[in-house]
Formats: C-alpha cells, structure tokens, sequence
C-alpha cells in the first residue's frame, strides 16, 4: 500500500468532481432534479463532509461534525469545496499505512469494525457514484460533463 | 498492496451492479435515456469489457477484444454479466503484486505506460460512475435503486 497513490487517485477524482459543479448553472444547482432525487447541491456537500472520517483515521477519535450545511451560493459551495481539498491535504499527512490497516468501527457510519482504508475508498467510490449522477443531471441540461478520464 | 482485498472490493461492486442491472424492465433496459446519453445496456455492456485489461495484466499482452457486442434480451446481458465474473475469477488468480507495480502501455485506451493497478483501479472507477447514472434512470423510472453501501 502506498498513502501518496491512493491520496493522488483521490485528489483526481476531486478535481473533476470540481469541474463538474462549476458547469452547473447557479440556479439549477440548488433546483434541478430527476426522479426526485436530492438536487446536485446537496450530493457535492456530501462529498465534503470527508474530514471526520479522515482524522479519525489519523488519530483513532471518531467524531462526527457535519460541515458547510448553511452554504446557499454556488461561490460559497466552491470556497467550501477549496477549503476541504486543503484540510484533506493537511490532514493526510498524518495517514500510514498501519492507520489505514486498523480494523476500527468510526461509530457515525458504521458501528462494525472495518480497516480504515475501506472507509476511505468508501467516500471516493460516493464521490464518483454521485457526480456519475451529476454528469446525467448535466446532459438532462444539456451541458456536456467533463471527460471521465481526465483528472 | 494486497490482490485478494482489491478482488474484495471490486466483487462487492460487480455484485451491486448487477442488482442495478436487474432492476431494469426489459424494454427500458434497451431504450431509456436521459439527455441523449446511451441506453443502460450499453453502460452495463461496457462494465463487459474488462478482460482484455487482466489478461494483458497478468501476461504483458495487451490484445484488445471486444465482448458479448450482440447481445439483445437482459437475460443474454444477465449471462454475460455472469460468465464476465466467471472470468475475472479465473484471470484473477494469475495477478501479482509485482505485475500491478509494472509500468505499461495497454495500446488499446492508453498508449502512455501507467502502472497496471491504475489500469485495475480505472475499470472499477468507470463501473461505479456509469452505475451511479443507472441509478438516475432508475429513480426516472420510478424504481428504487439497490443501497449504495450493500455490496
């Protein structure tokens, strides 16, 4: 296992998940639905509520703390969206190898004990099924996502 | 790095896309869209196309060849899903850690060399995206989607 690879798979994965709410038009953001699913605002802030789950896998406390569930404004959702990049980048410093071993339960998502690592391919594997759902929300606008490949 | 986790995680994922798979009606399956996006069966179709990928991870032959390309009924695509893990089960048995590290073109989608994991690491990232849409016409067809988490 190597902390740098996952972390630099992650941080592509982040970049186009930034490119693909910057297509979105503000209003539609916060409106636009299909089959009454949650409007796209709502999937990218759950792709910010990451750091919890990553300082626990630094310190071995689990604490849950939503984050950044006032932002209204597509400005607000990107500074919120830079914001996490960097406290991802701060806090992964602290991630090894044996940190990512542990067999730990986090005790907000799941009171089993799984290897710290599960729970962080947990949050990229959300991020990629959400904005998969972003990108259809994009063409049903008929606004062209990003490439997939490109990150 | 350790193959039989990597296998884990990805079967959990075949598996879930497979219930994805099943939840469509069979005329749906074939001509549903959303924003001029392919059908489901073309999404499911390409979820297919893995072999040619761990084969040439496993030998350093990278022969592209494409699969089950005139399949018509969801119970062919359903066989085809199965006989697909069937596969990988077997092709499986042949990866190493020291063949995911190697660093190679594939010459069919890359002709820049990466490391056979990331070539691994991209089907599964192309399943989840493209099953995360399956779930947008899913919910557009009035139908519950399988939980995301139960693999």
């Amino acid at each position: 296992m190597n902390t740098a690879l996952i972390l630099e798979h992650w941080m592509g994965h982040r970049h186009l998940s930034r490119r693909t709410l910057e297509l979105f038009p503000e209003n539609q953001l916060f409106t636009f639905t299909i089959g009454n699913m949650r409007p796209y605002d709502k999937l990218a802030l759950e792709m910010l509520q990451i750091i919890p789950t990553l300082k626990g896998v630094v310190t071995g406390e689990w604490k849950w703390q939503p984050a950044f569930d006032d932002v209204t404004t597509k400005e607000a959702l990107l500074q919120a969206w830079d914001e996490t990049d960097s406290q991802l980048l701060e806090v992964w410093k602290g991630v090894t190898v044996d940190r990512l071993n542990a067999v730990e339960a986090d005790n907000f998502w799941m009171t089993e004990a799984t290897p710290n690592l599960w729970k962080v391919q947990y949050w990229v594997d959300n991020e990629i099924h959400h904005r998969g759902q972003g990108y259809v929300y994009l063409r049903a606008l008929g606004i062209e996502p990003p490439a997939f490949w490109e990150r």
